[in-house]
């Protein structure tokens, strides 16, 4: 059993993604995917006339300022567009997917931080009306029943917080308390980077294994979005997960590609 | 155990028909909830630059003229915003809704007509690349599996075809479908009009009663998106069904109200 969390960076392929992970289904694999849609949601937000406004939290975190009507716009794209469309893939590929959001039967439950402590400027400001979040709990025996009558699960961002509200959260972070709630042995984090890389400008710069008791001499490689999926990791691995591989989502069979050794490999 | 279908126009109520439903849930009552999204639906398209296309095949039948684009927005509205929208409310009242497509396990499975032919001006057309079509099965082993574990299904369109494609169906005729396989006692099928009228324009004209053996001195009432909500009904009633109720969604305890005897009943 494997978790596999797709990112929703440009250039990602999802048709490579749904092809490879329903030869691996056939197969035999266990899998949920998850899966991003942040470039989607930054376009249709522009088109909307919202233009996306990321943040900085004084932790160094960026997030998306998550209002009501920016909540709305990222679950057209999450819960519309991307899941149904990677459901529609597997599908058509002989697989019985299921799509859900983290809101449906509470599967991703969580706090939710209605003022965060923000960096702009240099200056540290609150931002209140946010419907951002992490999440704490996972609805394991709604996977569990779908998972024993072979449905596979395609699942995103928003969580729900524990007063009902939808709350958007991180999905490499949501990903991996999925991972470590499962026991899983392994989490795949696919992007459109080849893993953890010493330069950002530089693929070729890839680190290529870590160990979580060496973390500390890696995470300040990470810049951006890769800082939460390094935390993702952190947090899966010490609640129990085997391995954690970071690949790239841009590939043919990109995640056979992962499980075979590419990418940065995080035990 | 009740069939619910709200549909998508202007003017409807769902914290009405939310708080109605979370308070029979509470009360014993089984439902579940088929939902529309038309309004919205064309509110994004002119947006985005797609205005809806709405055609009228030549039986008389209208529908959105669905290409590629179109279905996608259509994804956004209907399993995103308005489906998340609703399992947000009930989530929020204590009931554990869980939201789905009819492209989620199945659920709902038809033909695609890729082929349509139309009356546009008069004159007699054929559309090609139409994303449209009709349910004609019923995945019941997951209908049941998740009402027997407690949660209330929220559904909507698409369906998918034999091929694996996503396809738009009518929400008020696939909604019908279910209610026969799941053969309900009632179906309920909630819009912005408190029924079917003798006369459009008049809300006081509302036909309170049909018996099914009457349908034919009545179907002629029916004019626009009325004319697929009475063939869903005898449809249903067709296949074991004994009473559909249509209804008005825009007052407060819309269900309740369809219940105890508003709107028109058919039997």
């Amino acid at each position: 059993m494997i978790v596999i969390k797709v990112g929703g960076s440009l250039g990602i392929d999802y048709d490579a993604v749904c092809d490879d992970l329903a030869s691996l289904i056939k197969s035999g694999q266990r899998a949920i995917l998850v899966h991003g849609g942040s470039a989607e949601t930054n376009l249709l937000s522009e088109k909307l006339g919202k233009p996306p406004r990321m943040v900085t939290s004084v932790s160094g975190y960026e997030s998306r300022y998550t209002d009501r009507e920016t909540l709305e716009i990222f679950e057209m794209v999450y819960c519309g567009k991307i899941n149904k469309g990677i459901v529609e893939r597997l599908q058509r590929l002989g697989i019985n997917a299921l799509g859900l959001s983290g809101i449906d039967g509470r599967i991703w439950e969580g706090i939710r931080k209605s003022t965060i402590l923000i960096v702009e400027n240099g200056k540290k400001r609150v931002l209140r009306d946010d419907y951002t979040g992490k999440v704490e709990k996972i609805n394991l025996p709604l996977i569990r029943l779908l998972m024993e009558n072979n449905f596979t699960i395609v699942l995103c961002p928003p969580a729900i917080s524990y007063d009902g509200e939808a709350i958007n959260v991180d999905g490499d972070r949501a990903a991996a308390m999925l991972a470590a709630a499962l026991k899983v042995e392994k989490m795949i984090i696919l992007s459109n980077v080849p893993g953890l890389l010493r330069d950002v400008k530089d693929e070729s710069s890839l680190i290529s294994e870590i160990r979580i008791s060496e973390i500390e001499q890696y995470a300040h490689f990470a810049q951006g979005r890769m800082k939460k999926k390094v935390l993702g990791a952190v947090e899966a691995i010490r609640e129990g997960v085997r391995e954690v591989v970071f690949a790239d989502a841009r590939v043919r069979k990109p995640i056979s590609s992962a499980m075979a050794g590419s990418g940065t490999r995080i035990h």
